[in-house]
């Protein structure tokens, strides 16, 4: 929360974007998705700005996926008329999702058959829907070996105004790879899957389409026979995350949080920043010693964050405080009063915070 | 985020708070302190709510904790008075601390002698100040043997503005205990440290005191010898770490998220809700086996959450999605669009994403 009556903008922990870059990322996905022949459908849970969404319109974008029902409502209402909810259908959302469908071009998730039942009683307005495909995540999804519950979700859905797309699927478990030969293999096991999926069904229902979407998957991947469609969304910011996966380069992050130093431990090693858990969210990545690491600490000169001087990681979060480790000469030098940036392990949870006005 | 056009309150993570079971937490701990002639200074970050701070003020509450200057300035437009920023000082916020100083009775915290000397040149308004002393969990503060450092605060402090109020510390090291006599081992090294920080330097600055404040140590102790002030803030709600580490019974947590089933998984004995690291937060704690567990599945009847019927334990969190294994036999009879309550890990990381409207 900022406090007023301050003319500093950077006193409180403050989330910042770097726009050419964001730029950037979005030009070189929408690209690598044209030269794929790809529907680029990207997904807007990472930013949930409507600024940063015009960004991608800007790039010929006009297809876009959320993760919630208030989501489509909030970028609905910016205009946007192409929008899939890769989220398996809530039950007690029903009569929000009509109300979209009036007035966008609106696709849903199932993994139930009860999910179908239920839209397909309900539904007023034509929607189309996506199966949703486990294909090693374990989150959500039917396994695609499950034939039964597929058919007896496309009987459930047996309404005119409901139109089956196709098969989706979140690859998440390229998050947990140890190696850019690991997701790239996640990467051709999940496309073969869909297509195969696709190849089943494609006479009964012309025209479905394969959608998948991972960010380490799509950044890495050269290749994507077999899918038609591509999701993802935290490639616009990037992250801790995805430059420990290979996924990016540090000059890819797009989003930093800039906090201001408090306090400095010179006895043990350790600085505080004004910047916690409200402000990173406490996701973290394990380190190779199996300490966790919830953001990485780098100079802020000039409005702009720069390349990191060392391990100066953060190596413990609570709701304000952030302590981190301080590694490099540089971070060794920072006097309370000063500003640094922190790269944020995932950028998603990162920017949702800073939604708190 | 809601979304609008749904009548049923229920259809999206809902945070829900017992103001009945509240009202015991704050009206216990309140007895407690009086019972020892402690100042009662509860803190405000758990809940950031004015409503829930009327509460407290019923109780007879007129001093307050906060973590942040822009809680502070949230807390003093809501009419009170007397206001501790219990985070080290951000240099960078002092114009804000001098407008809180003209309007409330406002204390601020050293850990390093630059703060000390940056406040004093700037000041306009009275205010009082503790040194922070780091009693083991080294996150901030002087170390309660470095009298030099001391020294140096208060000789940099030096303005007829500024009050030296006395020491101040938060024993977090509680969080990680494993056991209740761990805890009141902590408590009662913690007590002695202050109280002897305090015998040392009262005859120069008669009048000071000694405060700190984990929710453990509060909920436990029967005891306060050495302690003159308590500035507990989890306990207004508790929740499952606080049950974890044996602080509160299950009947005294007070905040829950409740959130609809969207799938069920019964091959591998899991569900989804609605509901993930944007509404609960990301926090963990490890089970026995070393697995993490984000939160606890238990049934929601009649508006109200009932007792855990098994380990019904959130196993993953991603933005929106929370998965939970079904281990009771409620569990495995809960089908998409039923209503469950999620105890939280960490009901101030989960309360302040609520803010988010």
């Amino acid at each position: 929360m900022k406090p007023h009556g301050i003319k500093d903008p950077y006193s409180y922990p403050t989330f910042l974007i770097n726009e050419q870059i964001c730029g950037q990322n979005i030009h070189h996905m929408a690209e690598k998705a044209r030269a794929n022949k790809l529907i680029f459908r990207p997904h807007f849970k990472t930013h949930q700005s409507v600024e940063v969404g015009e960004w991608f319109r800007r790039a010929g974008v006009t297809a876009i996926t959320v993760s919630s029902v208030s989501m489509a409502q909030q970028f609905a209402a910016a205009g946007w008329q192409d929008i899939t909810i890769a989220f398996p259908l809530n039950l007690r959302e029903i009569d929000a999702i009509n109300q979209l469908a009036e007035t966008v071009s609106l696709n849903v998730l199932f993994d139930m058959p009860e999910q179908a039942d239920g839209l397909a009683v309900k539904i007023k307005y034509p929607a189309g829907f996506f199966i949703k495909i486990d294909v090693g995540h374990h989150r959500a999804g039917v396994l695609p070996t499950d034939f039964e519950t597929i058919d007896t979700i496309l009987s459930a859905a047996g309404s005119d105004l409901l139109q089956f797309r196709g098969f989706l699927t979140h690859a998440g478990q390229t998050y947990s790879a140890k190696s850019r030969e690991e997701i790239l293999n996640i990467h051709r096991k999940t496309s073969a899957i869909l297509f195969s999926l696709k190849q089943n069904y494609i006479q009964k229902f012309p025209g479905i389409i394969t959608s998948t979407g991972d960010t380490p998957s799509c950044s890495l991947a050269e290749y994507f026979t077999g899918i038609d469609e591509i999701r993802p969304g935290n490639f616009v910011y990037y992250d801790l995350m995805q430059l420990r996966l290979g996924s990016c380069r540090f000059e890819q992050i797009a989003a930093a949080v800039v906090c201001p130093v408090v306090s400095v431990y010179p006895a043990r090693n350790e600085a505080l920043i004004y910047g916690g858990a409200v402000h990173l969210s406490k996701e973290s990545i394990i380190n190779a010693d199996g300490s966790k690491n919830f953001g990485l600490i780098v100079p802020f000169i000039d409005g702009k964050w720069q390349k990191p001087e060392g391990d100066d990681s953060l190596v413990s979060l609570s709701q304000e405080h952030g302590i981190f480790k301080t590694d490099s000469h540089w971070a060794r030098s920072l006097k309370p009063g000063d500003l640094v940036a922190v790269i944020p392990v995932h950028s998603c949870l990162a920017a949702n915070l800073f939604r708190i006005a």
